[in-house]
């Protein structure tokens, strides 16, 4: 028999634009083909970077757009052509997922997945791979399995996991039935989750059977499991894949794996958290960027790009620059300014939530061209 | 014998850079070149079509440097060739308008000359000729005279003018004596400035006879007057203006007419002042720029730029759009986003006056590609 780590698979959903790092994130040039840390590489080269040593190269697949296969083909060359999915439209988690897993269990009956979004930055490695490993043990047991991130702060812009009793697991020593999820709380609760130490932060990761997955949004999504099933049953035959997803991908349900799968399955006690104890971080607005760029210190600016040009007396906030344009700023505080060939950024930390307005606002006035 | 009017010759300096609206002044595109009002003229052609009336066209002479003699001609096509100037470097005011007064009294011994910047707003130009018809009879009688702007606010920017007695000349009904100038007030005296209504604005402008200037400057600075006299008396001979100019130009001691003639004048009791009720403003900086274009309503946002795409909730401040790029303002107040080409400018009002240091910082750091 093999053991739980040699028949997993690694799923990529690479799906998002990332609308609250407009400008920088744009429809064709999406969060996940950005290098948001200066490390060199693209959130989503890293992230199959991490994944590799685990499930090995020829075990990731990756979910994404039709309009983003040449872009990730070109970050993954070794990305093999089964290995690739593509969405005509996007239509939420759910049927990403879903789908990776329903084609998989085909090919591989007894298959273990684990969903890890392209656009999240991740550091301690090692750490990572100690907690999926755990995962897997832990779905091989028969659990969904989320990976719960220890807070370090009590932030109020993540989900939480409540986590409750130990589950006797070999391999998984770390595992723990999950309670309930929270949606993001308040400030106020989000110090009690800290102090307290039974929350983890949701970073939507999901380690477990493909089987077992798909099982569970029978029981919840019943019309858009079946959707799915018969949409895999063609996958691997070329001539009827094409008529089939242009049949069947538009009349999916969209909805999150969060709500289909993750916490139904916590309500049934069917859901466990291994926690991890790596840094780990959403990027999901500015402000996020600018924390993750400035080393931790909140008196220093942030400066993101290459070729940046950057003079300044501000001592917080963040430059994002993608020309080689002098930038020059003169006592302001907490700025972000975010400098693109085609458009411009001028806000706050403090505002960054409310980019997403702006590219809403965009939209209405039809200038696509930026979008 | 001619009225004082018909022996007036405009002379316009064209020569600062203004450096406190850097990126959209440069070296090669300074401020004098600019439209900062979206009248569709730029701030040299304005002060032409100004002073065109007064003088007449063929009256109009322009000290500007070597580098901008095209663009110079670009706008004032009806420029003639002996009413260019050039500079080799910038000496100052005094050079400037002194070698044109030198110039101009070897043609016409009687000429009465008046100097008005390249790069000011005036709006009322009923009221502007008004206060120079009435400032050339004033130098006609003898006087150097200024004229001085009806304070409409206790402006700390700019320097005042104490007016004293009337004169009475026939044609400057309100002409009066100039007691002193003072420099830049604080608020408290600006406000009791405003209030007394003896003060004026000094805007900068001067008029007088060209030999009463030249013998007030050879009274306060014999050596540059000395060597202005000289340079003038080869000026019209293209076989010898060039030697000169190379010899003799950058050994003049570089000081502002406000220094070598006006304050020595106003001590002496040869200074007169015209009050002019026009609109004036120099433009002295960004806070200044936002202020002339939100049509006096402090809680508008200034776009200046004839592309300009801006998509913003900020309630005061001014953009600059020199590009058609897709300009984004949120949650930000009193903001000043200058947006070129090549280099890109984020402060604040209040932070307006210190722009220059960001030039001398671009200077010292070699980035002359941008200044």
């Amino acid at each position: 028999m093999t053991s739980p780590l040699e028949r997993f698979y690694s799923v990529i959903p690479a799906g998002g634009i990332g609308s609250r790092l407009w400008p920088l994130s744009r429809a064709d040039a999406p969060k996940f083909l950005h290098d948001l840390t200066g490390s060199g590489s693209t959130l989503l080269r890293a992230t199959w970077d991490r994944l590799a040593p685990l499930s090995g190269e020829q075990r990731i697949m990756v979910v994404t757009g039709r309009a983003h296969r040449a872009a990730v083909e070109t970050q993954l060359p070794d990305l093999a052509d089964h290995n690739v999915v593509l969405e005509s439209d996007p239509r939420d988690s759910s049927a990403a997922i879903g789908l990776a897993a329903a084609i998989l269990v085909n090919r591989e009956p007894d298959v273990i997945i684990g969903s890890f979004a392209a656009d999240h930055v991740i550091r301690g490695d090692r750490l990572f791979r100690a907690a999926v490993t755990q995962a897997v043990a832990t779905a091989d047991a028969g659990y969904i399995t989320a990976i719960g991130i220890q807070p370090t702060e009590p932030a109020i812009g993540f989900g939480y996991i409540h986590s409750g009793s130990p589950l006797d697991i070999t391999g998984a020593e770390s595992a723990l039935l999950v309670d309930s999820f929270v949606e993001k709380p308040n400030l106020a609760t989000a110090k009690k989750y800290v102090s307290g130490g039974a929350h983890l932060w949701n970073a939507g990761m999901f380690i477990s059977r493909a089987d077992v997955l798909l099982e569970e949004l029978k029981r919840n999504q019943p019309e858009l499991h079946a959707g799915l099933v018969e949409l895999a049953s063609v996958w691997d035959d070329p001539a009827t894949r094409g008529p089939a997803v242009d049949r069947i991908w538009p009349t999916l349900t969209k909805i999150a794996i969060d709500y289909s799968v993750a916490e139904p399955a916590a309500a049934a006690g069917r859901l466990a958290v291994v926690p991890g104890h790596f840094d780990w971080d959403d990027v999901g607005d500015f402000a996020s960027l600018a924390k993750l760029n400035s080393g931790g210190r909140k008196t220093d600016l942030a400066i993101l790009g290459e070729n940046a040009r950057v003079l300044s007396d501000a001592s917080s906030g963040i430059v994002v620059s993608q020309s080689n344009r002098v930038i020059s700023l003169i006592g302001v505080k907490d700025i972000v300014v975010v400098d693109t060939p085609d458009a411009l950024l001028v806000t706050t930390s403090a505002n960054a939530q409310r980019v997403k307005s702006v590219v809403d606002a965009l939209k209405l006035s039809g200038r696509d061209d930026v979008l």
